[in-house]
């Protein structure tokens, strides 16, 4: 079981996959159709006992059949027939395989699970899952999982839940920032978070671990591996209420016990606990992209008084304070600024602001003791975004985005943020609980 | 100041644009854009010095040009050409004005501002703003405003911030549930929240009040207004600590004194008080088009172990209790469903459920000590939205909805179930946090 077996996985040159199929709406479609649209380079081999050809690839009646090299194999057919599928897997040589199907443990067939993963074992085949939703790597261009998720980043996601895992997935793409990978942990027969964690700490496409997990079999070893990791974790764990431990029992089996203490362990070695999946996503997207502020002293600027006034609120409650500009800086800003600019914190531009304005006031303000300069874009405001991009490299302060009421103006500068490596938050709330978290981060430098 | 009289601004006939413009990029050109764009079927007369035309419309030099009546004027102009052009609004007999430009009491022109409402009401002309983002009506088919808001739907916005009227409004639109209204206040040198809400009370096209505000002038008036109106009004008001008061000294002249004891307000007397933007906007969708629930009992049917266990924790620390079900419907189900579904609450399809499934459990359980039937479709699952729409109708329980997961197919559903009035939320947090808040409502029936 050394870690270096998961490169089948990520890195894989040729995939097999058991169960496609020529029909819309079934799993054995979306898959092979994903792993053809993200625009895998490899060899792709459908197997389906009846098709000659699907989606313009010939298919194969079984895995023996090929003859190529198969680095990783996808199974997306009934329980029952795995087993001798498995043993087939093992005359061809392959040594990786995920399988999506259900119908294991989680159904109550607890023997047909352990039967697969002697089969496995017997001829080194590592396994992923099985009942889960695959995995992505988007350096590789693989996606053997739904929905097609094709946008690099830096975000790598291991989730318990398929679910979970393809809404972080959906907002990634949305927003443009893509992820690294996203793995569907299933049923964790073999591969388990602990191995994926370790791979995705010596992974260099990944800055950021997002982790949705219910259960862990070995509590120790997932805490010293979490302690050991170089990049941040963020982690989503359900079970916070002895009703949510209930439900985290009966869907995955697991232990409830690690629940109850799970919160303090995250205090304790400051992991990054998210409470909920909105959580996750930011909190990843900030740790891949963001830096921990120097201190805690923020300024806001602003085109919008009143999301200005919302932020204010938002900082202080999570621990900031608001910096205070010297008298020289407000009388530089004062002579070049509009009369009905106020020069104060918050900064309010007002609604007639533009990008020269914000690139003046943060350039004059670079120079003053603070720590983050919190800019909040209100209403349609064009261009912004190549000041931001620029100014990113030159302040020695961390920026914090947040952009809102801009619509379709919004939507496109934040997208080119985005394609740059800065985040930006719709709302002046999220933007706050993010640099609550970014300053919180106890366990070391973020990046590197 | 009869309340009525503000049906000049809401069910106009006739807008003038006073600053229309040609240029792309200005308000002028926004708002005129706009006006045109919602479909509004009146008169339309820009006004402009220099042009002839406007996007094809004959364009006057002053409203005393125009021969029609005009029922509401919009002034984009420069603050001190406004009391010329108020005089020859009082001589055309103009009724309503809309002053989105700036340069009043926020710039330090309190003289200008006076001035501009002294002509006002020598000539019966209800104002609007000044420094303000205008207004949309979508039953008259009218936004004088920007970004464009044109789909017809319950919700009724006052905004102290263009911005956040801004936001609400591009929710509401991306998302198909649409606004009755939004009014951004500015100045409120007239027009205020308290003529807003009794104009929304007493419109039948508007279901929730939406209401950010940051001070009011009369705070005895206002809490009693707010205790008349039959509606629920959700309010959001920054303020809640010493900076954030500070701020909205400083953008809107309020006192800050009223901050203080607001949220003790809103509790004393049941109004629904929203924490931030996002809130503000759920809690809208949800008081719109929810009922109360009955009582706290919840069950939640999921396809996503996951969600469903996160579902579990958001619930009970909202307040809610999992509901029982009892042997005999559990019976019923265990023979009718595939073996792996979980009979359980959180009662789980597991990943292979379809809409038919979900149907059969929703009126299985119908029957049962349940108030709260909480819906999560996680993952791609076509034609729910039909099964939704048509038990919302037969089930006496309150149906609350959370969709993730399912990218477009997520959208496609999700968007039917909003054009049928049925809320649909996007994390089983916010499905969480609207159940809260309706359960904790005080103030008499949701809806008459």
């Amino acid at each position: 079981m050394v870690p270096s077996s998961l490169e089948n996985f990520f890195n894989c040159k040729s995939i097999a996959v058991v169960g496609a199929s020529n029909t819309k709406g079934k799993i054995g479609y979306d898959v092979l159709n994903n792993i053809i649209n993200a625009g895998f380079k490899g060899e792709i081999y459908p197997i389906n006992l009846k098709a000659e050809e699907i989606m313009g690839l010939k298919c194969y009646k079984k895995l023996t059949d090929i003859d190529g090299n198969i680095d990783l194999m996808v199974l997306i057919v009934p329980s029952n027939s795995i087993p001798a599928i498995m043993e087939q897997a093992g005359q061809k040589g392959i040594r990786a395989g995920v399988i999506i199907s259900g119908g294991f443990r989680e159904a109550g067939n607890l023997e047909l699970e352990q039967e697969v993963l002697n089969i496995a074992r017997k001829h080194s085949i590592r396994l992923l899952g099985p009942n889960c939703q695959g995995l992505s790597y988007t350096p590789n261009k693989l996606c053997a999982s739904w929905p097609l998720i094709n946008t690099e980043g830096s975000m790598g996601v291991i989730s318990q839940s398929g679910t979970v895992a393809a809404q972080i997935g959906i907002w990634a793409q949305e927003e443009g920032l893509g992820v690294s990978s996203i793995v569907s942990l299933g049923n964790k027969v073999d591969v388990n978070e602990i191995d994926l964690i370790d791979y995705y700490d010596s992974d260099n496409k990944t800055e950021v671990i997002s982790l949705y997990i219910e259960g862990v079999g070995d509590g120790r070893k997932f805490i010293d591996t979490l302690k050991k990791c170089h990049k941040p974790v963020v982690i989503l764990k359900p079970g916070r209420t002895k009703e949510g431990r209930k439900a985290v029992v009966t869907h995955t089996d697991s232990i409830a016990g690690f629940s109850e203490v799970f919160e303090g362990i995250c205090r304790q070695y400051g992991f990054i606990n998210a409470h909920n999946i909105r959580e996750l996503y930011d909190f990843s997207k900030a740790f891949a992209y963001m830096k921990r502020p120097s201190g805690n002293k923020v300024l806001i600027i602003t085109s919008s008084g009143g999301s200005g006034a919302l932020a204010t609120d938002e900082c202080i409650e999570a621990g900031l304070c608001m910096a205070n500009l010297s008298a020289e800086v407000k009388q530089e800003l004062k002579v070049n600024l509009p009369g009905h600019c106020v020069i104060n914190n918050p900064f309010d531009l007002t609604g007639d602001a533009n990008a020269p304005m914000y690139k003046y006031v943060i350039e004059s303000v670079a120079k003053e003791d603070i720590d983050i300069i919190y800019v909040i874009f209100g209403d349609p405001l064009p261009e912004v975004a190549e000041i931001i991009i620029d100014l990113k490299q030159k302040v020695r302060q961390e920026l914090v985005i947040c952009y809102l009421g801009g619509g379709d103006v919004q939507k496109r500068e934040t997208l080119k943020m985005h394609k740059n490596g800065i985040p930006v938050f719709p709302t002046p709330e999220r933007a706050a609980a993010v640099l609550k978290k970014l300053l919180n981060y106890k366990k070391g430098d973020i990046h590197g």
